[in-house]
Parts: C-alpha cells; sequence; structure tokens
C-alpha cells in the first residue's frame, strides 16, 4: 500500500475549521487505501506568541527553554488534528519529534536531523491508523528537546518521506504552487507543473518562500519527490523531482524559468578575524548570503532578524564596520545564463534605469542587486521581457 | 536495437595507431548489435596548427573563412576512421556537421545549435553502418558553414544522442572519468563512478575539463544520460545522469563532493556604458566569470586568450581600468555549502596562510579567489581536509 507523507503549514492548521476540513478531506483520501503519515506545524501565529511570552520575561532566553516551550505549539495542532480525525471515525494517533525518532543533533534553536528511528510509526500504520508527527522538532542524542530552525516542518516531513519510502512527500501550504514569479508582484506569472530538485533548490535558495531550501536539498540527496499543493483545495500543485520533462525549446536557447527575489536586507560588513569566525561558528539565524570582498566579510540576513544580530554580534565583541540597510536582490534562474556575455549585456540594458549596484551569476542564475524600493518594477519588467505571459 | 552515440576527442584519435585501435575496438561492439553513432573531433594539434597557419597570413582572420579551415579538421579525422572501420570490414560512412543535419545559428566561431535534422544518420544507420560525424561543426540557416566554439564536439555528441534518442552518449576522452579533485594535484583525489547533471554542472562550470558546461547543461535540459570514460582502455567511467543513488551519509551533513580549479585567469576591469554592453553583445571567447561590483564590471577570461581580447577590446574602444593578472579560484562543489557560517568558517580557518582575496557562494557552491599561485596548495589542502581519501 503507497505511503503518502503530508505536511500542513501553520496557516493550513490556524483555525479549528481548517482543520476540521482537513480530516473531512483525509477521510477520503483513508478509504481509498493509502498509508497516510500527516506533518504539522504549529497553528499560524502560536510559536510567535509563544516567542513573545518568553520576550516579555527575559531578551535573552535560554535555548534550551526556548525549544521545551516552542515544542508545545505542534503538540497543539497535532494533537487537534487527531481528535477531528477520530470525530470522523478515522483511527489515528498523534507522535511528538521525539516520539517518531527524528534525531538531531545537539543545536538548540538550529538542529540538524541525523537520522530517523520510526519504528512507532510504521507499528502503528501496520494498525491501520494515519499517524501524524509534529513537525519541527526531534530529539537530539543527548536526549534533549530540540527544534530545526527555518524550514524545520517541511524538512521534517521530507526526511520521514526519505526514511518511510514513501511514494510522495506533499506539502500543503497556503499558494497552489511554483509559480515563474511572485503572483502577488506578477499577476501573469505562469503556473510550474514539474520542476527538477536543481532549478527548484536555486529558487528556494534565492527567495522562493514555498518550500524551504533545506527541505529541497534533503529532498535532492534522497531523490524523494515532493509535490507542494494548496491545503485549502488541495488541487494538483507542482511536482519537484529529478526527471523534469524536457521543453519544447530551441536546443541551445537560454531559458529563464523562474524569477525569485529578496527585497529587505541587510548587510553587516565586518573585519574577517578570529572574533568573526568565532561568530560565524555559532551563528544559528538564517543567513542569506555570506561574502568576502578583500578585507571585508558581509553577511546579507533578513531585516526582520536586525535587533537579534545587532545582538550576537556585541555578545561576541564584534564591531560591524557598516550596516546597510534595504537591500534587495532579483535573482533569474535557469541553464544556459551563467557567464553568457550577450545575455548579461541584455540584462543590463533592460535594467538601465534601475541602480544596479552588483551583478553576479552561478552556473544556473544570474543575480543583481538593488535598492529594495527598486525589485517589485524589476521583477515585473524581467518578467515581461524574459519569461513572458503563462506558459 | 539500442543506439549508442560516441564521441572521440583530438587525444583520442591523436594519430593513426589510436584510430586503428579504436577501429579494431569498435569492431567488437558493433557485432554484438549496438547501432554506432560517432563524433569526432579533429586529431590533436590539427586545429592548433590550422590556427597558426592563418595567423602566418593575417592577425585578424575573417570568422567566416576561419570556419571554412578549421572544419577541415574534422574531415580528416572522420574519413580516416571511416577507412579504419572499412579496413576492419564494417560498412560505415562518415558525415560533416552540415551533411549530419547540425543547424546552428549563423554565429560563426561560437554558433549555437538551433536544432538536428539527422535523417541521413537514421538511413544509413538502417542500412547497418557505423556512421561518423564531424563534431564542432554545423551548418546556419544561411547554409554556412559554422563551428561551435570551444566544447563543441561534446555538444555535437550530446545533442546527436538527444535527437536521435541514444540509449546513452558516451565521451571517449583521455582520463578516465570525473574525480573529487584534478589527481594531478590531489593524487589520492577519489574516482566518482555517478554523479547528478547539478553537482557535474557546477564542476565543469568551474574548471573541471573532462566534460564542457555546454555539454552538461544540454545533457541536463534533454536528460541525455552522459558516460566519460577512456578510449585507452575503454573501461566504465564516470556517469552522469539525474539519479545519482543516495550516499550513505548523516542525512543532513554537508557533503563536499568534488573540487574544481582555475589557476591562469586574467580580470579585465571596464566601466558598464554603453561601449561596454556592445562588446559583450560580440563576445565570442570563452568567459569565466562575468560580473558587476559597483561602477566596474568584471571579466574573468583564461590568460591564453589574452592577446585576443586585447584586440577585441581596442576594436570595441574599450580602455580597461585595469588588469589583473595571475588570479586563481578554488572551487567546492556539494550540496548544504551555502550560507552556512560555521562551513564558511571552518573554510577560512583551513585557509588562513593563503591570501583569499573574495569568497562567494552560490547553492551548490563555495567559491574561493586567491592568487594563482596558491590554487595547487590550496586544492590539495581543502581535498585532504574535507573530502579525505579514495571514496
Amino acid at each position: 500500500m503507497p505511503i503518502i507523507v503530508k505536511k500542513f503549514g501553520g496557516t493550513s492548521v490556524g483555525n479549528v475549521d481548517l482543520i476540521r476540513g482537513i480530516a473531512r478531506r483525509l477521510a477520503k483520501e483513508y478509504h481509498r487505501g493509502n498509508q497516510l503519515v500527516l506533518v504539522v506545524s504549529a497553528m499560524a501565529k502560536t510559536t510567535d506568541n509563544l516567542f513573545s511570552l518568553a520576550y516579555e520575561i527575559t531578551q535573552h532566553p535560554s535555548r534550551r527553554e526556548m525549544d521545551m516551550l516552542l515544542t508545545a505549539g505542534e503538540r497543539i495542532s497535532m494533537s487537534l488534528l487527531s481528535l477531528s480525525l477520530l470525530e470522523e471515525g478515522i483511527p489515528s494517533i498523534s507522535f511528538t519529534g521525539s516520539q517518531s525518532g527524528i534525531i538531531t543533533d545537539n543545536h538548540h534553536g538550529n538542529a540538524k536531523i541525523l537520522k530517523v528511528n520510526a519504528f512507532r510509526i510504521h507499528e502503528e500504520l501496520a494498525k491501520d491508523k494515519i499517524v501524524i508527527v509534529a513537525g519541527f522538532q526531534g530529539v537530539s542524542t543527548a536526549k534533549e528537546i530540540t527544534t530545526l530552525g527555518r524550514g524545520g516542518s517541511d524538512t521534517s516531513a521530507v526526511a520521514l518521506a526519505c526514511y518511510l519510502g514513501a511514494d510522495k512527500c506533499e506539502i500543503y501550504t497556503d499558494v497552489d504552487g511554483v509559480y515563474t514569479a511572485d503572483p502577488r508582484i506578477v499577476p501573469k506569472a505562469g503556473f510550474i507543473r514539474e520542476i527538477g530538485y536543481a532549478d527548484m533548490l536555486a529558487l528556494a535558495y534565492n527567495g522562493s518562500k514555498v518550500l524551504h531550501p533545506r527541505a529541497v536539498e534533503f529532498a535532492c540527496k534522497y531523490q524523494v519527490p515532493v509535490e507542494v499543493k494548496s491545503s485549502f483545495t488541495f488541487a494538483d500543485g507542482t511536482m519537484i523531482r529529478a526527471e523534469e520533462s524536457p521543453k519544447e525549446v530551441l536546443m541551445e536557447d537560454r531559458v529563464v524559468r523562474a524569477i525569485a527575489h529578496k527585497d529587505n536586507l541587510i548587510c553587516y560588513r565586518i573585519l574577517p578575524d578570529q572574533k568573526a569566525l568565532e561568530l560565524l561558528n555559532v551563528w544559528h539565524h538564517e543567513i542569506f548570503k555570506i561574502s568576502k570582498m578583500e578585507a571585508t566579510l558581509e553577511l546579507y540576513v533578513e531585516a526582520k532578524y536586525e535587533s537579534e544580530i545587532d545582538y550576537l554580534l556585541s555578545q561576541h565583541g564584534v564591531e560591524p564596520i557598516s550596516k546597510e540597510t534595504e537591500i534587495g536582490f532579483v535573482i533569474l534562474v535557469g541553464l544556459g545564463l551563467a557567464a553568457d556575455p550577450a545575455f548579461v549585456a541584455s540584462v543590463m540594458q533592460l535594467c538601465k534605469d534601475l541602480s544596479l549596484k552588483r551583478i553576479a551569476h552561478s552556473e544556473r542564475s544570474l543575480e543583481l542587486m538593488m535598492p529594495a524600493r527598486q525589485v517589485a518594477e524589476a521583477v515585473a519588467m524581467l518578467h515581461d521581457s524574459l519569461i513572458g505571459v503563462n506558459q
């Protein structure tokens, strides 16, 4: 019988009505004979509220106790979903990250998964139960409760799918799937039905918020097919897998597959000295980009982490040389863009009215740095010129 | 019957004895029932010799006439191979790029393949012949003879494999396949039996000379399985395909798959003005990297192209702000390296005695810029620390 792992994010389980709606849909799928493992995030805002409560008590909470606190969030959502399934007459059981055997390192707040010992899940599936697992959490080799940091629930789901040999990992979220650009900026952005791991990784890594790069890396490394789809409609979403069907394009043509962006970054410029290395060693915030330019180390982070990072720097006695705000990036993703002088020239021509501060490329992306306020205009204009109307 | 496309590079067909050796091996394979299409480069040094002859006549030869001249090289090797096969009693026929239906754009010296109309190949395969095709060349939509530029024969082979629906494209060359670093620098570098398109692309793009990035992009886009192997031993080489088997690694561990390098680059720094854009538009030399830093455009190219590029710049009235020589890059390729502060810190620590001028990363590589003279030491040291002994 096929095993399917389904992950529901915070907005998908944001209130009891939504949870009941999901339970009803899952009941139907259960009766069709699929073995289902559900990974849930905390209900929307729960984690933020728990954070706020802790920060009312202290500005610098113990990371171990924070993990204890935050992991309560998924306990609530997973048990509510289990209760809803039982109400539908479906046998179900919920497990914490620890009970479900997600073993991590000891890095509180940003733990990495080392292995999965999911025998309890297998046992319960064998009893025809739907198994619900708390995402975002695990247990360290020192038996402490850990959280996986950003993208944690997506990563839990992909890791479980890998370990269980699932046919598919479905990531249910508040959007339909992946588009050729953010549809809020580019209304005519095309829906992408199928995308390869490498393109998806470049997108996720460069700002697409649909799936966390960490989960994509995991899926890629273990070749887990992942579908991103809407938890509101359950309609077909975007399939992410190794074999993307070849497109009917001219053979050696450049193809801009999609456009990602970041529009609110801060760059901390610091000296690359021993203190800086120690700082990087214990860094546990999400970071968009690290680079070294001559004698300066540059750290690009989301503006929302500013006060936390100011504090982290001061803790390590690192005094920034400068702090630049309102930085934006627009990233074109696709094969054949790399090191193509004529393509770079055409992009520079298209962007002649923007303030392109830097241009760089990797083997499947071209990255444009500009003031944050120009990002929306740049994405819309470049999508128009390089991708065009719905695919 | 399976169709296999085999490409033999210049060193593999470097003299008549080598060509006869290949013909004998192919005769055996023919009798096992495979349909064979062979793509050949010009014999080693032929292209360079033809170049020299032209440059004795003029320093600035017409690109169209150069294409006429250079395409003679593959005519020689393909007909010699066909003669050798006939001597072995194997029916065979050789075709130019034009006869084999490789249609390109009109960019002399660096044409891109637009499509392949290979009906003549199919007709001859149906008559049980081995078909030999001149690599590196095609015919433009304006019916002019074109050459495909660097990596051209690899690209011809992959394009033909794609068009013919071949089971595999084998690239025969003077090395066994892909290693975790250049074995001339790192004697204990590990042999890679299987690698995914995305990792191979990052390697090829960053300096691995085994297969040209353009051919890898093509293979990736059309999902053509490619094997790189030795033309001297015909032993199993490195398979490049979508599905790399998952490795037995800790689940979320960083994996440095291999290390690429470049050790003799020049950086031209120029103003990004209209003249520069026009220059980029007609650029036809291989370029390693283009980037823009504030008000400067940087072009990184192999030192061997220096005089040609000096001339190109002067032709376009572009005066470089500066020209930096003896630049090296070492590039670590693998999943999970991106934006990992602790990993960057550990690499910086390892490189503390080197002059790291820049560090940058993409979603699957970390790139270190340093003086060319430090590259070999850096590759050996980083391979030792991050990859270790034979895999």
